[in-house]
């Protein structure tokens, strides 16, 4: 029989098909193919993004030339546009706002092929080192209030561009997703007293049925009530609400955490497109007792279709178990 | 510059990228293309399917035989199932019950390429009616709280089967996205003591600029704050929160405006995958004065990635003003 689960954060039911319990092989996944052709993204080709906002690497003063090993632009097709006043309005019953916020790509790599599952620590590190200091810049414009930061690999998951790269937006609300997890997770608090992320640490390393991966400060598990086959969430195991209130030593204990949890759903799934995102705290707050930084790791191996859509109810055909077994017994080594 | 832009009823922003304001044919359309093979749905290939559960049009009375002009039939991948208890549990932190409900296929019409847009009035009310006894009938089961009609039309917005058909699941809970819309217009009720959605019609019929098509009884129109280009929203004019309190006259204007709505966007964007989704009222509540059932139409042009996943915000390069003129134009005698 199916099972219906809710998430215990923001209350969100799935539907987990336990019979059909899909394997890797049941999926029929659009492997990443490269195209190749002209990269703006590539080393050489600095002037054809917009100038460049952060580089790492570099061992000359030149701006928008080679020798980068990590580099951030604004989007040349941005979503939002930097310059203006918020100049909220209604409109009737409706309410709008200009369209203000920062679009920017987090070229994590000058080697265009170069996947997050084949990259150095070295390499990996600075692409989360990216994330924190565009995140603390970006902070001081008071017109922001959330910066969003994701990934989109493949096209099946929404990437238009092959070079590895991530994303990030600022935004001048705090977006729905995240206020239901602030929500969620501050009635939990006020009922028990705890942050529900570290009650889901808890229970996940005392059942260590749905523990994909851990180290001494991060946890991999796949979630109770996942969205989709072989999702994953990445947590520090202690309470922390910020990303950018990491250490120096956590960023390398997150460094080995994430590159070993996506060298584990590279070898499940080869090349599978995949989305992932950071949820933090918004910009500018104080450490929150009840909420907890954590990452979202989704392939894209099922479809959003009207059930989806008509009810936020989502069917997922592989119990997260099942997922984590998989993923947790991959050889590395072989 | 773009504009971010809040849904009235639950406070969804996105963002309308006004200038590239996308046109039909801008847009990359993964037609639907026919690939025919065995099709279960056919005439003739009734006992492929589960036995029916309503049939129209059939003049003698053995079931599971041709002679039919709408067929309702269990799905035979059913998502939930109808056996059992819902045996409701905790499990540490976690909520979970057994998958209990009810997936139903309405075979819309015998004719395996005949689609919304070119079915005859007599074809499509019987999909109309189809859905209402469906409703009425497993409103009787008290295990079933809401009950969900959505069809996906085409791959790539998620059908797996090609011959005309919309479906149905009851649930043995209400919907997230439902609460969110009974919890947002109660809210309004509260502060307003009217129905948000009344006041969105008279709002839309006095601005006049994001109105598809409308007739006596029914209203379409491209709404505020769309997730995605040329989506639309039927609505009927006069407040009436549950869609099985429909009279006969309005199921007939009802077929009259969502079949002239299907042709103004196959006209715009031929053989379009797109998903609609039926939202009314919970089973078995009266009247309800500040909930208004309505059609979701969305036709599938954009992607789902990282950013609407992190977010729950949209991203739609077409503004409604922009899409409701284009469909509203639509020569539909041409």
């Amino acid at each position: 029989m199916p099972e219906l689960r809710r998430d215990p954060i923001i209350g969100r039911w799935v539907i987990i098909a336990k019979e059909r319990g899909k394997r890797p092989s049941d999926f029929v996944i659009e492997k990443e193919k490269t195209k190749g052709g002209f990269c703006p993204l590539c080393p050489g080709n600095e002037h054809t993004t917009p100038p460049e906002v952060l580089a790492y690497g570099r061992s000359t003063f030149a701006p928008n030339t080679p020798g980068w090993t990590l580099r951030v632009v604004p989007n040349k097709f941005p979503a939002l546009v930097v310059e203006g006043d918020l100049d909220k309005q209604g409109e009737g019953i409706y309410d709008k706002m200009n369209g203000i916020g920062a679009h920017e790509v987090i070229i994590e790599t000058p080697r265009h092929n170069e996947t997050m599952a084949q990259m150095s620590h070295d390499q990996l590190i600075q692409v989360f080192w990216a994330y924190r200091d565009r995140m603390v810049d970006l902070a001081k414009d008071m017109r922001f209030r959330y910066i969003i930061v994701f990934k989109n690999f493949g096209r099946a998951a929404g990437a238009s561009l092959e070079h590895s790269h991530s994303q990030l937006i600022a935004l001048p609300i705090v977006p729905q997703r995240i206020e239901e997890e602030l929500k969620g997770s501050q009635r939990y608090f006020d009922y028990k007293e705890r942050c529900v992320y570290c009650d889901i640490i808890r229970q996940e390393r005392s059942q260590n049925i749905r523990i994909v991966c851990e180290n001494s400060d991060f946890i991999v598990i796949c979630p109770y009530a996942p969205r989709a086959p072989f999702e994953m969430w990445l947590m520090p195991k202690n309470h922390q609400s910020s990303y950018t209130s990491m250490t120096d030593a956590q960023f390398h204990s997150l460094t080995d955490i994430f590159s070993e949890a996506m060298k584990r759903l590279d070898k499940a799934l080869p090349r599978v497109p995949y989305n992932f995102m950071l949820h933090t705290a918004p910009l500018r707050t104080p450490q929150l007792e009840h909420y907890h930084w954590h990452i979202e790791i989704m392939p894209k191996l099922t479809m959003i279709a009207g059930f989806e859509w008509g009810t936020g109810f989502y069917i997922n055909p592989t119990p997260p178990e099942e997922s984590a077994k998989f993923l947790r017994e991959i050889d590395l080594e072989g």
